[in-house]
């Protein structure tokens, strides 16, 4: 099946594609991209003076810049399979339907923090955007500890007004399972997500690696760890059965292109309506995960000490703005069928709504934590790693700081409840690195 | 918009209906039946042969009992409007649509537990199912004292069935996110319950009415208990976000047609995937009324007691007998993406998802309760009201029982997670029932 319904017609390999699909080059591109008048107008002049580069690094998709006279664009192209494998692991190209879909969403709710949509060609399941320059990967700026000072105001604004304005606090109940079941189809993406965070670490699986032979004891011991496997089978449920919200799905910092200045999230096709502490706990896992790198970086003792704080602190400025503008856009705009303002309008009432209203935070901030969890073991013992830790060359120090983290969030997804506060958990991140014992 | 997406053409009253669609009445009905094989195999004979009865006495639909030489059917066909109210309440047709799909889904999972559909017709929203005889309405046969043996084994059985082969234990990930989609258009009917059951209830609402003047405190003392009102809206974001299994919707005594030995499960239109504890909530807060009810009908002092501790005894067969055939399913059916056997595969693993298993059970145990407190409040405050206690004609002694039900739903909703077990339910209703002082 076909993103939009269309007609399909078999490919090679057996992969099913839409008539009139074709992978674009960077030879064949410029001719189709000069019949798009909104292109056109970007990058000015002709086609003949354009520029293209293929820059595709992520797994799944094609990406070409284009420059042009006037200005420059990111073409991002589905593939009908997982660039990073090959053929053999088949992906729909409907994907690049729920990026689109995810991205004008986000746009709406969160102006200026995702790239502009220039053009959308479902058929070839292509979008044209921004072009963004002088942004880089935050994940290696942030290996270059590269400070971001408007980090935690950008993605936790992004986070607040995507969550919020897509969650039963601000939509009618109509309109929200409408959007579940416009992004109901996108289950393949998710499937990934369930099976390479919630399933395949916590077994044994050909996808798996890890830093042997250094981790090979503790990853056999996470196989075996039955509390921490019912742990990973609750979250697992949550994300399965729990529509809260549209979600971005995939927001760790190799989603997001920043500069000092400015941070733009990209990349939105695992979209669906979930749980809304899959992205919250990203972010910090994400941040998390760098932390603990950092000492596999450092070229003299200590000599990064400066950079972990500033992550540790970007951590807690995550939460407690993420958690202080969720509520500002609650108390503002509850226009939704979730806690009907009508139910709350005595003195007594507006209080309690505001102590139920931290509560639900509480609530949030737990489900952020398992999630946070799951999301760094995954990046350890799983298939897809960070290069946060990757580019650690030597392996046994890189295992260090992987173990180092498998401990914390293994602490963390087991015994959420007893975090109960953002500072416990960066003062977690601190003794679980000053105290556990590396190879 | 019409169920099936069909073109549509204003109706009467600005009621938007498809093309072709008119309500049948007694007298055009047997003429459109005689176009169908399949019915006219079930009735025999000619339609100038058949009898035609219109019977319905819920709150939306037409329904005719169709009777003939060899058989009989009950017709079902939805109107474009709540049938109670008139065309001011316009409710859409596609109820109809998800009914059918319902009936089919539970047909599949729970044979013989829900009438047989013999035609069904998009256009007109009509179904022609089984007619049940000499089944009653269940509500009917308990305010009777008439004990149903098989009761408990038969709805336990089709909840646990229902729910699990349509929950994430069971199903893959993909294939219930379809199913998701499939049902997230009957928004109409789930708006029903969330206005009638979460909302109105703990508000001023013109469609809120009770037993006049005994009432009026603690109806006022419900719309003031900011305690209840931050409850019943957890329990509303739970009904909207939460999608763990394709429930009924509706599922109380009166979409239940009994004979001492048989149990059919009628009128899922109300069906959507949802919080499994709605279903099972519904069930007990119904037999919970009915115990509270039977005070009111009672010609000498304790003449009913007997049948009390039989409606209490069947509540705690229900639970009970739930529990037992949903973990049964699970350890034998765990085809699903949910808690994947893969993860449990030692003698340490299996115990441990067992615990675990219970612990799942003890989660939708506390969701039930929550729910079953919701549904009894409603049907006491709200607009829909219950038979059991509508049927007591002193308004007075009806008040009676209906404040005892009120002060023990109000218990069960606020501190839900002090009642561990069913039999910590059936014995505050005796409690309950011994000790609240009555108008």
């Amino acid at each position: 099946m076909t993103a939009t319904g269309e007609t399909t017609t078999a490919g090679n390999a057996g992969i099913e594609v839409p008539d009139g699909y074709a992978p674009h080059t960077a030879q064949s591109l410029p001719a189709y991209l000069a019949g798009i008048p909104d292109v056109v107008a970007r990058l000015g002049g002709f086609s003949s003076d354009w520029t293209v580069e293929e820059v595709g690094d992520g797994n799944l998709n094609l990406v070409f810049i284009v420059r042009g006279p006037t200005g420059g664009l990111a073409v991002k192209q589905a593939l009908p399979y997982v660039r990073l494998v090959g053929e053999s692991w088949p992906l729909p190209l409907s994907r690049a339907h729920y990026e689109h879909m995810a991205l004008d969403i986000q746009a709406r709710h969160a102006p200026g923090l995702v790239p502009e949509i220039v053009h959308y060609d479902a058929g070839l399941a292509l979008i044209a955007m921004d072009y963004l320059h002088p942004h880089i990967i935050m994940r290696k700026g942030m290996i270059d500890t590269i400070e971001y000072p408007g980090f935690a105001d950008a993605i936790s604004t992004f986070m607040a007004k995507t969550l919020f304005f897509t969650s039963d606090l601000a939509m009618s109940a109509a309109d929200k399972k409408a959007m579940i079941g416009a992004f109901s189809g996108n289950t393949a993406l998710c499937k990934i997500t369930e099976d390479l965070i919630f399933t395949e670490p916590y077994r044994v699986a050909e996808n798996n690696r890890w830093t042997e032979p250094y981790l090979d004891d503790v990853a056999a011991e996470f196989r075996d760890d039955d509390d921490l496997k019912v742990a990973i089978s609750r979250l697992k449920m949550k994300f399965m059965g729990s529509a809260e919200a549209l979600l971005h799905g995939d927001l760790h910092t190799g989603s997001m292109m920043v500069t000092p200045e400015d941070t733009k999230v990209i990349d939105p096709e695992f979209a669906f309506v979930g749980p809304m502490g899959f992205d919250a706990g990203a972010v910090i896992a994400n941040l998390l995960l760098n932390y603990f790198s950092q000492d596999g970086h450092e070229k003299t003792v200590g000599d990064r000490a400066a950079y972990r704080e500033w992550v540790l602190a970007a951590i807690e400025a995550v939460w407690t703005e993420f958690e202080r503008k969720f509520l500002g856009l609650w108390r503002d705009h509850s226009s939704g069928d979730g806690y009907p303002a009508s139910l709350f309008e005595t003195p007594s009432g507006r209080i309690r709504l505001e102590v139920e209203r931290r509560a639900y935070m509480d609530r949030l901030f737990q489900d952020t934590l398992g999630f946070c969890a799951a999301k760094m073991i995954r990046r350890i013992l799983g298939l897809a790693h960070n290069i946060d830790l990757e580019w650690i060359e030597d392996p046994r120090r890189r295992a260090g700081c992987e173990l180092r983290a498998l401990r914390m969030a293994r602490m963390l997804m087991v015994n959420t409840s007893d975090f109960r506060s953002v500072t416990a958990v960066t003062a977690a991140a601190r003794t679980f690195r000053d105290r556990v014992d590396v190879p």
